[in-house]
């Protein structure tokens, strides 16, 4: 009997039971590090460790062998050498084990021996039914399981983005970029060598996952290009695709090649396959996540016009050429805003788009200054600069304060920090009412000092520590606006 | 009796005496507030506070006139509303002052009586051979003498960038955003509306700065562009000067015009006279930072050609497409350093350029595969992605050992530390002795994660939070070589 891929891909990141086998309860090892990662992840399901040894870790037991488990199993994950990976399928197909997790490297990434191991390995998996994930991968994270069968000890935070990755170590970096910036994921995988299941099968599940809003690839070449391709045009309509194309320059292809065992396949033909998938290309690693982030928290601008909010002169500047230069209509400030903003500034103000808050260290004020402007039906995208680090920038309060009792510089950061939460609120509601993308630049002196991580208002908005990476999302979200726009006229 | 402008400028950044006008014991004045930044950054000349009210600022006392002090002063900062400017120079002058900075805002850049009034204040000072700095200005930063005479509480670190910025809010960010980074700064200027002094007036001082290794520039529009073309064009062969033009754009150019009163100019007027003067541009707010910070600590690379190292193999495929689209040779790893590097690492590895590393955990190997790499006289430039962020990669060790008492965890941690170290003060060995640019990359889950400060290496060398601003910087630095070769044969 075999099981379809799309429920192989439902058990994959839903699994009720799952077995470790080859967990060790030497530290060091990967077979104590992993299940380590699963149980100090919080695994809301079954966890079952496996090794002949025994054993225990963390105070899980190790059971002997999978036959003393007495329950069905649906998930495998393999710490065990290649070697030995192709002897456990049987075992496995006993406990019920529909699919495995191999992350044993040394398979055809690294030789002419390897793959015919590969080939052995999945041909042995087949006469059982069971479909393999990797080999060469560093693992799974779902969400609602709260399952982090990850080799690193990343803490990923639940979110909406789905993440297929064919590099383990930019992935799992990428989950934990993610978790330090309030950004969540819905499901992650390592595609490793794609030696059964592949990018195509990992799509169309997070198609129909419901915790799914956005997916991310991050790929050096797909094994069934056409099959992606068919799958991102019609995905591509309901949920964004954005993808990072790594391998695209000879040097690339070659060093992929040997590092997932893929190939690459030229630039230009990957340029029309996301184009004509309606993918959307992050040109850098920065913006895989800065681009997932904003099509999870912001909605899609109606037009090109842009308003500019900016704290000081100099940076307004570079927000208005750079928005220019992206194709943005920085269109001049009606009359009527003019007007208003004219009641909350000092008279020196700029009168212009962008509204230069002339350094007013008022926050109550930046806040009015963004309800004026994010108003106006004139304006189709916000980008605000320099309030989010007011508690940096107005440090110097505390700087003046050195001789006063410690209680009042607390007191001090602390309405600082509310002033801010304040702001991220604030632009988070303006956000949902108005329907327009609001994004926020911080420009703290330290990343360290922009508001982060669940609690924070952020966490809701986004936010950047330059204008350059807001203004490349805001061009993002308007050609994201423009292509689903052309695709209804196409249609109706 | 008139002096120089080169007498000035050395003035201006050497004080040996300079005084508030303007002083308040108000907390939250900027008559406040200035001094409180001059006191605090330790300024090593002497400080004289002057207003009639009297009073004293953190024990300093305040004259009620300059005429009350006694002795020469060098410079004056005034904190003074703009309509009072004009009526201080006499006392000026009479106090031996030579240079005032004018923070006052509301002149040209703000109204047609604005202006006129900035015309008689510059008449005015002229009367009495006194020259000024802004008005419209943030301050000066003075490394030598400890000199933060600046509106914002920034603590600027010590260093090799002289930077003169038309822009306070953003000069003075970059200051804040150095002093994280183990970035320091020789000197600092606001131009602001450059009634008198100006960008040439700055930059012929700079030249002539032993303290001063990099010019950094944050240009709106020259007031005199041929002047500085011309300074350019003689002290870019000695010193590099790195420049980031705003106002490039229409939007961008009338936003200047509002805030820096600068006539912005085309961009390809700018282009052709940057490219001209053998000037660098700065293509983002970021490289303004990044660039001046490898020229000041980096050889310059004699090739394209550039060895990759990488922890993890997705890295090392994103590292070598950036690389070879810049333009760099990223040629085939030598027969003898396989050999040596195959010593060191298992026997699963890339064999290839990228060094892939394939994941390995001992730093010693990383340290030795650096050493191996770079000494290959085949690379000229060497970029080395994920081993400055190890204390967080091995975090790792923290998780597994949660049970384990507190003294472990702290042991672990400083070893962890301690290697990240060494491997920072080889990469800064290695870049001196071998003559060539070594770039980092960390990658670490923060950026606070990412070594930062005075005391710690990193200092000394280059780091990154991504490959995208490491190869950025690799390509700058290798066109700074061929120009600097180009300008040579030119002329032997």
């Amino acid at each position: 009997m075999t099981t379809s891929n799309s429920d192989i891909t439902r058990i994959l990141f839903n699994p009720r039971r799952m077995a470790v086998i080859g967990a060790s309860a030497n530290l060091g090892k990967w077979g104590h590090i992993v299940p380590t990662n699963i149980i100090r992840g919080n695994y809301t399901g079954e966890l079952f460790l496996v090794n002949p040894g025994g054993g225990e870790i963390h105070g899980t037991p190790i059971y002997r062998g999978l036959e003393e488990i007495g329950r069905t199993v649906d998930l495998a994950m393999l710490t065990i050498p290649a070697q030995q990976v192709e002897r456990v399928f049987g075992d496995c197909s006993r406990a019920g084990i529909k699919v495995v997790i191999a992350i044993s490297g040394g398979f055809s990434e690294s030789s002419s021996e390897g793959k015919a191991m590969e080939e052995r390995m999945v041909k042995a998996a087949a006469s059982y039914g069971i479909r393999i994930v990797g080999p060469n991968t560093m693992g799974i994270y779902s969400a609602p399981w709260s399952l982090s069968a990850l080799m690193p000890p990343v803490a990923p935070q639940p979110g909406h983005i789905a993440f297929a990755a064919q590099s383990g170590n930019l992935g799992t970096q990428l989950l934990g970029w993610g978790s330090h910036r309030g950004i969540g994921f819905s499901r992650f995988v390592c595609v490793g060598n794609e030696s059964d299941l592949d990018f195509a099968d990992y799509l169309e599940y997070f198609a129909e996952d419901d915790e799914t809003k956005v997916i991310l690839l991050y790929v050096e070449g797909f094994k069934r290009p056409r099959r992606v391709l068919e799958l991102a045009e019609r995905i591509s309509l309901d949920k964004p695709i954005v993808i990072y194309k790594a391998g695209t320059t000879r040097a690339g292809h070659e060093a992929a090649a040997s590092h997932s065992a893929a190939m690459a396949g030229s630039s230009e033909i990957y340029g029309g396959m996301i184009r004509q998938g309606g993918m959307i290309r992050a040109e850098t690693t920065e913006e895989m996540l800065d681009f997932c982030d904003a099509l999870v928290k912001t909605p899609l601008p109606r037009s090109r016009s842009v308003g500019i909010l900016s704290w000081g002169g100099g940076w307004g500047v570079i927000a208005a050429d750079l928005c220019e230069r992206a194709g943005f209509d920085v269109s001049p400030l009606p009359d009527y805003a003019k007007k208003s903003l004219g009641d909350v500034l000092p008279t020196y103000w700029s009168k212009g788009n962008p509204v230069d808050m002339v350094g007013i260290v008022d926050l109550d004020a930046h806040t009015r200054c963004l309800e004026l402007l994010s108003s106006c039906p004139e304006y189709d995208s916000i980008i605000s600069l320099g309030t989010i680090n007011a508690a940096t920038a107005f440090g110097l309060a505390q700087r003046e304060s050195e001789k006063l009792d410690k209680k009042l510089i607390d007191v001090q950061r602390q309405y600082m920090e509310m002033k801010a939460s304040q702001f991220g609120r604030r632009v988070y509601e303006l956000m949902r009412d108005l329907e327009k993308p609001i994004l926020a630049v911080g420009m703290p002196e330290r990343e360290k000092d922009l508001q982060e991580g669940s609690e924070r208002p952020n966490s809701k908005i986004c936010t950047y520590t330059n204008p350059e990476r807001a203004v490349r999302v805001a061009e993002m979200l308007v050609e994201r606006a423009e292509y689903l726009r052309s695709r209804q006229e196409a249609r109706s």
